[in-house]
């Protein structure tokens, strides 16, 4: 059970209070999580952090620091994000519950990530994009803001006790062996916007309302690497067609100019 | 639903650091339950009851306080104990999901009580001989000592994820209005196989092991209407390229055939 629980990382995002992060780190090792990874804290290391992770020091200690969300999520198979309401980004929303059934199903194959954004903000609109899915815990509608360690500490238990459950009963990873990584998935959608503009897709307007939409779907579908090399095959042969218009457009323009001008003569 | 939660108080025995009071309320409130009741703590109220509860100060001023545990749950049908270690006292156990599912079971008829001890004891022997059963949260044995609030989060949060899975209401599809019909879907599958031989994808292969494995990628992100179309608005420009690409090839060819005719004259 712990191997499997090794694999998840817990990605605290621009947390502003380094009590917090202990805190969080105190959540994980009470669990049997290890992992944890900070993108631009505000502050870290800082004394609060080790006040409040209590004996989780070691936890704190190995924590990995990036400045980027990318270098943080990089090479994880799955990537779900803690979001605390509705957003404009149209997510499909797991629960806690299935969220730790989700996340201990792609581990069993390979790294992933559970995301925590800012404690007042939260996850930007550009972060939940990078997600899978959103993780929303069923707070009361009145007042919804869970401390972030609370949030940690209650994806951990989760996670824990999912664990727990299947420790007897190893789960089969359904079509999991080579789900594409974060970061080949960055790599289509940067290939997709490419060849779309190529085939004149957007016709002037700007990509980004699309291309979110497009990412959407395409993380929806969580595509294996196999699938990934078929997608890129396509927009290439878009792109060779894009560029052939274009060449032979030229040339053919080349070609009756100079047959008008040989008339012209 | 509220109803029944409005029935559970959660009671902090000989709490050391108010600190960890305001958090338990802000803890209870974003669960959507609001009794608060503390026994002997060491200092409250106190200003870092108050920073810690963050929005939550209704259920930290409404917090009764009591000399003794017994006026805290003297009317209670049924009190649980939380309880981080197996002890002398030789109780029923349970984990905190049956403990959840057990006090919203009796608090249907009356009121029920959930116990936790001092920050660095727990609760004593005399305290948990008064409970009925115990709860354990299922910890990392190495490392077993949650934060008091974060013990609380999570008993709260399966408070309500029980209640709310009782409640009966109707869940909320997400984003599942719009899905697109099996109709569509061939629609698509069929455009998609059209315009991928227009671009030269198949390179003389045949298409069908390529196309299932498409018609499965595309079948597990369960696309939407709306996304049935952007896709089928990019294969029509994918299409177009393509036979620019070869109107232009020819419009080039003849072009070039009819100078080379003007020149041979």
């Amino acid at each position: 059970m712990s191997a499997v629980l090794a694999r998840v990382r817990i990605v605290l995002a621009g947390t502003s209070h380094p009590g917090n992060i202990g805190a969080a780190a105190r959540a994980l090792k009470t669990m049997g999580l290890q992992r944890l990874v900070l993108v631009a804290p505000h502050a870290f290391p800082d004394p609060a952090a080790t006040a409040m992770a209590a004996g989780a020091d070691d936890v704190l200690d190995s924590a990995r620091v990036h400045e980027t969300l990318h270098a943080a999520i990089g090479d994880c198979r799955l990537v779900l994000g803690c979001s605390a309401r509705p957003r404009g980004v149209a997510l499909p929303t797991l629960d806690p519950r299935a969220a730790a059934a989700r996340l201990l199903a792609e581990a069993a194959s390979g790294d992933v990530a559970l995301l925590f954004g800012n404690e007042r903000v939260g996850l930007s609109n550009e972060e939940l994009q990078r997600c899978h899915a959103a993780v929303h815990i069923p707070a009361a509608p009145e007042y919804s803001s869970l401390n972030l360690a609370a949030a940690v500490q209650v994806l951990c238990y989760e996670l824990r006790v999912t664990a727990l459950a299947s420790a007897t009963q190893p789960a089969v990873p359904v079509e999991a062996a080579d789900v594409a990584t974060h970061a080949q998935l960055e790599g289509l959608f940067a290939h997709l916007e490419q060849a779309l503009s190529e085939i004149d897709f957007f016709k002037g307007r700007a990509p980004g309302t699309m291309m979110q939409r497009l990412r959407r779907l395409f993380l929806r579908a969580q595509p294996n690497e196999r699938e990934v090399l078929i997608l890129r095959g396509i927009l290439a042969d878009a792109q060779r067609m894009a560029r052939l218009a274009g060449a032979a457009g030229n040339a053919s323009a080349r070609a009756e100019h100079t047959a008008q001008e040989r008339k012209d003569r």
